[in-house]
């Protein structure tokens, strides 16, 4: 929906991940996209920071969290051009000064609500300079005009977004909730980073706090089934990392309690001793 | 998704009410259109019978139950082109012929489930004709390809819609369902045709199972407010008729029970003893 509404002339887009990935190929549909920079060459293990972001383009897209590689770009940039960013997975993670953007959007599935309900923030201006006629259904303009009742709502998962934020604002709001989050990540990346066997894959500067990944050292890599046994007994499922980059990945979204990082950790410790 | 993935060189649509034309709006944003017959001349109120489907066309769409105004197309007609379906609000009434279809879809929200999930129901060999590039979302094979795993299900309108199935097969399915729909109907129908004030706005071979509409007959319109009134004292609210149509609508979705509907005759017969 994004280059359908907002491609004009020319695209720019951030490369940051297999997200980021899927929105160039979607937009090239829609006309010339410019990668601005990409962080492929490494697997996607940091996020670009020396770029210039081209005035000549209708939008600059980023994607903020790469839940894949595990990579976080956790700064509002100044753009000379709308910014649109895919904050489908660490919206809500921490105060975001949302003057800087012309649109976020995102799925709710992550840290707003069950699949099945999107939300997108956008500034009006941005819209009505494309001459392809868009489908109704997808173009911004008629859910703004139908309130967002141009659809029968998906009630149930919109009730549940508000039930979310009622939650968060009961916690003292996202500046509580980012302490928390950054609370439970340096508890993971500490272990990690004093592990003998634990090695963390994304640079340190570019690391999420929403998908922290990590894989056994080179010598240690035949231990890696190993450990997902031992965590599985320990009733931890799901810390598979992605095939694309192997190892493990704990997901540590606004909802996981820090208790459960603590278990991750204490049987990560608890496998180190026994197999060095 | 319709026309952007089957519309090639000509499309095939029956105007019966506002969800076909607004079904024939977006197909014109991707080609030519032909409406085979329409039931604009009188307001919606038939689903047109004697029409010829053009062979030269993609595929000939229909929208078999039309919510606003209380008709239905009940039958599953020939086609010499692929047959598509709209069966948002009737899909699982009535036993239908799939075999005669190409693409059955629709909305999950009025006899299958919550809002938040769709249908779709084709033959394979209908895609893959059009030359335009497909959003890949938007493209019905992405989502064959991907087991309709493409994206993040939608978890809980699924498993409600499992749940609705369940239960229909344990009533005896849609052949059961189609007789317990067809006296609801009867009761309320018959209840209109015998009444001195009320009247039905549907010619009779075209009256549709789930939404019924009815007015008060020319010398009684100005009680109209007042039957309103009355029915929400039973209990009743929600029987307004859309603006376009006026009086009242009662709809009669596999979710209600006969006891609904003869709470409805009863107050219409109280109404009229009192007020003829």
């Amino acid at each position: 929906m994004v280059p359908y509404n907002l491609l004009k002339t020319k695209a720019a887009y951030l490369e940051t991940g297999v997200w980021a990935q899927k929105a160039i190929k979607e937009a090239k549909l829609f006309g010339p996209v410019e990668v601005v920079a990409s962080s492929s060459d490494k697997n996607f293990t940091y996020v670009p920071k020396n770029f210039t972001i081209p005035a000549d383009a209708d939008y600059f897209h980023i994607t903020t969290n790469n839940t894949i590689y595990g990579s976080e770009l956790r700064k509002d940039l100044d753009s000379p051009i709308p910014l649109v960013a895919d904050m489908s997975s660490d919206i809500l993670s921490r105060p975001v000064d949302v003057s800087k953007y012309a649109m976020i959007y995102g799925g709710a599935q992550k840290n707003l609500g069950p699949a099945g309900v999107t939300f997108v923030i956008l500034r009006e201006d941005i819209l009505g300079k494309v001459d392809r006629p868009i489908p109704t259904m997808l173009n911004y303009k008629t859910h703004i005009k139908e309130g967002s009742l141009f659809n029968t709502p998906p009630c149930f998962a919109i009730y549940t977004c508000l039930e979310t934020l009622r939650w968060i604002k009961n916690l003292g709001g996202v500046t509580k909730i980012e302490e928390m989050n950054q609370k439970k990540a340096k508890l993971l990346y500490d272990t990690i980073d004093n592990s003998k066997i634990f090695t963390g894959t994304v640079e340190k500067d570019s690391r999420s706090l929403m998908n922290i990944c990590f894989v056994m050292k080179e010598q240690y890599k035949d231990k890696e089934d190993g450990f997902m046994e031992f965590a599985k007994s320990k009733g931890m499922i799901g810390i598979k990392g992605h095939r694309s980059v192997g190892g493990f990945r704990a997901s540590t979204y606004n909802a996981l309690p820090i208790e459960s990082v603590q278990a991750l950790v204490d049987a990560m410790n608890e496998f180190e001793k026994a197999n060095v």
